[in-house]
């Protein structure tokens, strides 16, 4: 229907237009797999993913695993980084397919495909022009279903982790970005890094994310999303296929796995300051505050906020430490949401030398923010920019899927663009000038990789 | 015309169907000014270009400068980094808009906005909804007509600007590549860093930046390209208002600036090899020999070659340096031409420890596909990864716009993507091992970056 609301997904089979033009549909078979997907009127490519509800966050490590009861990793030194493990494995082969097969499948279709995991899901997608949909979704479900995780592979592999580790580890952004949610979300599942450590990588045994494959990818767990070139009914004969082939029995009755509770959780900072010294021509600096989890009734407010404070070439922070001051390069802020916690934060890359100036410049004006509030023009353009960017990004099929899929995983709800328009303008000045209050008066921590001393933050750092 | 032939732009007015759908034309002013535009029927978005045929390759350092007879830049160290300088500087204000004004336009439609410097080109774009492209086509034209250099701005624009080299100092990507292009190119002016250097930069003066600006934003230099919702008869209509306004007088007759000279530079190799030594978790490397130029007849062997070689995941250096030994995360072959000079390279991260390993592997692998050849499979699987990536690339409307611009600028040649098949399908696996074995007898170069020294590469190295 054309304006609609935002609908529950959970029907069992569902239908709306999503601004009046894409179709969204869903579906779920008898045992818990669910398909969605969303056509789009004279596209000639679509994006698939195929996902699961479980990412870095959910790893255990051997003492969680002991005192939850879980039997088949007490013998196991961590499970850390297995989901990005698993992940990887899911391209090394099937009975049906070697590596190089899967390789060959898409690249010689020009496809792309890759995978993700995060903090909360783990996804494997591929773009193809419309004719190549039926073989990604064999590709695809062979791989989900039928993987080998061969021994010489997995060795192969661990190899190759540790070197994606280590190219994230020359990357400063990178770093700082893992120290930030550390430093805020201290002993919270969350605050670990996705990929795992060199010494958990290193750790993690073949039997180990064998369990964690046998544990977590069962048809109940599967989520499959479309956006693009599609026909819903096409799209689930072709699943289901391509998965009873693959030997699951899809009548055998099963729920699809419960959604995470989002209840905020408690969070107890891990440090106020996360200091990593590097011999860098520049400092990376990150400030963050505990935010909101993902479903958070303020969020449109949240994001207004963030869009005034740091959210483009017209934002406070862009316009008082790049335009009037030269001070950095890059500078903006961010809000991160998940199932029950979140960070607020703000970022900078500077001269180490300003290090100290540009930290103090960021509380500055977001406390300048919540004390002030913000204006009814800034109101109007961060409605205006928020709007533009969701209509303008929802151009690629890509953006369309991966929604899909993360709002069948987190929240269980779909909302389109008139939806979230409408949200926008609900909020008013006052509401982001109480969200700001809220955050500010929350602990700090600091984040930062360069030629640092961790004097340069003594004005903004509270022990 | 549908399945058009690859047709010269250089008529005043052109159309011409690509892929049967778009509709490219291309109208010249009696002053010079070039518009193209491609027509995408559907599309509700467009992408806006305001190039000048202008790069880093074309400054002049206070030597040449003085040998050229250019009085302007006698007294000036150097204008190496004024092409980046200038591009920042367009978005610092107008007589009519200020710096905030400019951000402000762009940000409030959710637009994106930005600007690319290159060795042979500057380019001032943005995305925006269809209804803002009249505000687009405004703003640029302010930016490019009527920029005022102010010296304050100047100053922190110098800051922002530092910081820009610092952030990609310590990336070290950025700077193995730059470091490649010095070593395989030598003393051409395309082996020369796009953005200047620390001392450049600090050396540039607002009056040799005014002066860049004078000598290269005139009528006749300025070529606008748009695709997606676009009507062309609109569009030249928004130019012409918006540049007359600014004062241009689009009555005087002038011809387009001449294209570059297509013919192949004598290029003499800086270095065997450019190492930079760093404390870092990964070493990177790239090894490269001089190419061909982007207009070249052989191109379409050259990345059927490429994606053989390491265009995808199926690729020879795929398979053999990750897929079996697990050594690298990231490793590609790549192909760059510019109008009389090119490189052809080949790129892997890997472990410090294996480094010299790695760059045996890579320059096995391409002395194995020069000495066997290519098999009619990979011939078949190649041109298949090209012309799918190529469909697909084409969704995006920064694609097109980019390709249009591009094109008139480098070749004054509109290739549509049928044209672009049927050279794909001209292409034989003699081609492709005959382009192999003339690159791989050139001298080669490699450009390391981190806890190295040079007795890692003596096996490939050869003075």
């Amino acid at each position: 229907m054309n304006g609609a609301v935002a609908l529950p997904l959970d029907l069992p089979e569902l239908s709306l237009t999503a601004s009046g033009e894409a179709l969204v549909r869903r579906s779920v078979l008898p045992s818990g797999v669910r398909i969605l997907s969303e056509r789009v009127p004279g596209a000639r490519s679509a994006t698939i993913g195929f996902w699961v509800a479980v990412g870095s966050r959910d790893e255990l490590g051997a003492e969680a695993a002991r005192g939850s009861g879980a039997t088949f990793v007490d013998a196991l030194p961590s499970r850390f980084g297995s989901t990005h493990f698993l992940e990887h494995l899911l391209f090394k082969g099937t009975p049906k397919r070697s590596a190089l097969d899967i390789a060959v499948a898409f690249d010689e279709v020009g496809g792309e495909h890759n995978a993700l995991t995060g903090k909360e899901y783990t996804c494997y997608y591929a773009k193809i022009q419309d004719s190549d949909l039926p073989m990604a979704v064999a590709v695809l479900a062979d791989m989900f279903t039928s993987s080998v995780l061969d021994e010489t592979e997995f060795e192969n592999e661990r190899g190759v982790i540790l070197e994606e580790l280590a190219m994230a580890d020359d990357d400063p952004n990178d770093v700082v970005g893992e120290r930030l949610f550390e430093a805020v979300l201290g002993e919270h599942p969350l605050g670990r890094p996705v990929g795992g450590s060199n010494d958990t990588i290193r750790a993690v045994t073949r039997d180990a994310v064998w369990q964690h494959y046998l544990a977590n990818y069962r048809p109940n767990d599967l989520v499959v999303t479309v956006a693009g070139a599609v026909d819903h009914d096409e799209l689930v004969g072709l699943v289901v296929a391509a998965v009873e082939s693959a030997g699951w029995d899809l009548s055998v009755p099963a729920r699809p796995v419960e959604r995470r509770g989002a209840d905020s959780a408690t969070v107890t900072r891990g440090s106020a300051l996360s200091l990593t010294t590097r011999p860098n021509e520049q400092a990376v600096l990150m400030i963050g505050y505990p935010g909101f989890v993902a479903s958070d009734d303020r969020r449109s407010a949240l994001s207004v906020m963030n869009s005034v404070l740091g959210g483009g070439m017209s934002s406070r922070l862009f316009q008082e430490v790049r335009e009037k001051r030269g001070l950095a390069y890059s500078v903006y802020s961010f809000a991160s949401g998940y199932s029950d916690a979140g960070v607020f934060g703000m970022y900078a890359g500077c001269s180490p030398k300003n290090a100290g100036r540009v930290a103090d410049l960021l509380v500055a004006e977001f406390s300048r923010l919540a004390l002030d509030g913000i204006t009814d023009l800034e109101l109007a353009r961060a409605r205006g920019q928020l709007s533009g960017s969701a209509a303008l990004a929802l151009e690629d099929s890509d953006t369309r899927m991966s929604r899909l899929g993360r709002s069948e995983i987190t929240t269980g709800e779909f909302a389109d663009l008139d939806e979230g328009l409408r949200r926008l303008d609900a909020v008013t000045t006052a509401d982001v000038q109480h969200l700001a209050q809220l955050i500010v008066a929350r602990p700090l921590s600091i984040a930062a990789v360069g030629a640092l001393d961790a004097d340069a933050f003594s004005q903004v750092v509270t022990a």
